[in-house]
Parts: structure tokens; C-alpha cells; sequence
């Protein structure tokens, strides 16, 4: 399990063989098996996540209806606000679609680890921000596009995820019906021909 | 100019008042005039920004459209994913909708001011995860919503963006046209008499 961690972290070529180790005894890693649940929405949020291995996903409820608002592989980091004044709340569910191994971390655990390697502030920084430019295309995607090329995106961009997810929750990611989605894979399919 | 960015750092309590000078002679401001253009789609990414004053907004041209991607106001930042390996193009434009005032930054630049002032690597980190969180939630609605519940959500989140912003860009961010725009704002009239 530890292995996972050790490879990830060995990709930063900042860090010594030493650090890695030492940073990887003091990280939690955690694996969860397929379908378990990790948050609820209404959970008071005390961790954050990034997946190593595997395969998540976050929902809301609406109207009795799960609505998926984001898919993540490996390599992602899962965000929850943590605040250190005041205690918040999940707005989301948080859900394994594959067995997953995942880091656990919380602001306390994050500061240990920065105190002790201060390099890892910037790694996380830099990690971060990476995350949010890939939010930000998202945004610009959800607003500028229809549902069919969406989808053409997403077959770009993340094209494991047409694999590992299932077909009725990519439709529902992309906010359209599981027959809307059949439409438009037929339609894509003829073009294709 | 200096005494906007001065403010702004003031308000972090972990910096002394001479490290606030010392980091706001190093830090470079920048005032654009409305309607200025500071970037533009296909130029390569030198820059981000952080908005100290002002409001400006992000675009892409489809089929000869403008549509809204993102719209910044005070304390938001604006980021392109600048990378040391290779050289990335802007894939939206940014435009002033006020007078602005900005601070500027870049890779170099902010590596000196990390090593100069450490603390602020963690500062950095810590507003950059808001501003990932609010991406996310963003997207979420997005997701989940219709355009009249996306511009009720903009009135409860971002109230001044309807006095500052005019309504033909406010339906652009919200992929509509003006006139679904005012129907909607009809719609939300009468039912509030």
C-alpha cells in the first residue's frame, strides 16, 4: 500500500530517496473497496484526498436524482474546505467507483508534514494550482459547450474515464440523460463510419 | 497604487508591518484603464494576476460570439498555468470591465519573494485552495443547475456583479442570451412582488 505513495512521491526529483521514505511513514494512505461511501453531504469535512489508485466520484442529490459533479483517477487531489475557525459542513457525496488507494490528509497532518519538509509546501502549491487551471477549463468547457461536445472533450481529455465509469453516471456528469448519451455516441459513431 | 497592495497585506496577521513594505516594494502593481486588454488568446502565458481593484472578465470567441468564461472582482485571482519546460498560450482573453488596479506576478518573480518571505509560500497555498474550492462549486452548479437558478445563485454569491457588470455579459457567463436573461429577471420580479 505504502509502495503506491513511495512511487508517487518519487516523481518530485526535489526530494532524496531519505525524504521520500520519511514523508511516506508519516502520510496516511488509506484503500477503500468499490462502491464505499467516504462522504456524506452534510459530513462535518475533517480530511482531504488525493487518489493514488482508482477511481472516485462526487454527487449531489437533487430532487431525489444524483447528479455527478466530478470524476477522479489517479493523481487527483479531492478538495473539502477545512477551515480552522469554524467547522463546515460536506456539500457532496464522495464515492468509490473502483477499489481505491488513497492519501488522507487534514490541516493538522499537512502541517507536520510542511514543518518537517518545507519543500512540500510548494510541491502542494504547485499541485494546486495545476488543480485549479484544470477547474477553471472545466468552467469554461460547462459554459461555452453543448452536451454532445462535452462529450467530444471528455473523450479527448479523459479518455480512461469512458472505460472505468459507468455509462449512466458519465451521462449523468455531463448533465443529460443515460438515452441522450446513447444518442450522441450513435451520432459520434456514424460521423466516425 | 502601493497603498492598495499595503492594505491587502495587512490583513494577513502573520506578516509584521515591515515585512508588508518590504514585500509591497518588491511586489509589481499594475493600474489598467476599462475596456484595456491584458491578454489575449494565443499570446503566451508570462503572467498572473491578482485583482487589488477592479473588475475584469475572461472570454473566448466562439463561432464570432464573445462568450464569458470567468468574471474577477477584489481579492480573486486570475491564473494562467505558466510552466518552466514549455511555453503555454493563453486560451481565453482578459479584459478590464473597470479601471483596475492588479498585482502582477510570474514564476521568477514569485520565487523570490518565496525565498525572501517564506510564509508566503503558505499564504499563496492557503488562497489558492479557496479559490479551487470556489472553482468547484462553480462547476457543481453548473452541473446542476439551470440558468434562472445559476443567476439566482449569482445573486445570492456575487450581488455586486449585477450592479457592476452589464447584463449582456452577466447572460453571457450565464450561456444565454439577453433576452432569456430578462425574461428570467421578469420571471424573478414578479414573484418576489
Amino acid at each position: 500500500m505504502k509502495q503506491i505513495l513511495i512511487q508517487f512521491l518519487s516523481n518530485f526529483s526535489e526530494l532524496t530517496q531519505t525524504q521520500v521514505n520519511e514523508m511516506a511513514d508519516l502520510m496516511k494512505v488509506a484503500t477503500f473497496k468499490k462502491n464505499s461511501s467516504i462522504v456524506k453531504e452534510g459530513d462535518y469535512c475533517t480530511s482531504c484526498y488525493f487518489v493514488l489508485k482508482g477511481c472516485l466520484r462526487q454527487y449531489i442529490i437533487q430532487d431525489g436524482i444524483e447528479k455527478t459533479i466530478a470524476i477522479y483517477t489517479e493523481n487527483q487531489s479531492i478538495n473539502y474546505f477545512i477551515s480552522e475557525d469554524i467547522q463546515t459542513k460536506a456539500e457532496n457525496n464522495l464515492i468509490c467507483i473502483e477499489d481505491s488507494t488513497i492519501l488522507v490528509g487534514n490541516p493538522k497532518s499537512d502541517a507536520q508534514l510542511f514543518s518537517k519538509f518545507p519543500m512540500l509546501v510548494d510541491i502542494t502549491r504547485r499541485m494546486i494550482e495545476a488543480d485549479l487551471n484544470t477547474a477553471q477549463k472545466n468552467i469554461s468547457t460547462l459554459i461555452t459547450s453543448s452536451p454532445e461536445q462535452r462529450y467530444k472533450h471528455l473523450l479527448e481529455e479523459r479518455p480512461d474515464l469512458i472505460q472505468r465509469v459507468p455509462q449512466h453516471i458519465i451521462a449523468s456528469f455531463l448533465g443529460i440523460t443515460p438515452e441522450s448519451l446513447s444518442r450522441i455516441r450513435k451520432r459520434i459513431a456514424t460521423v466516425n463510419k
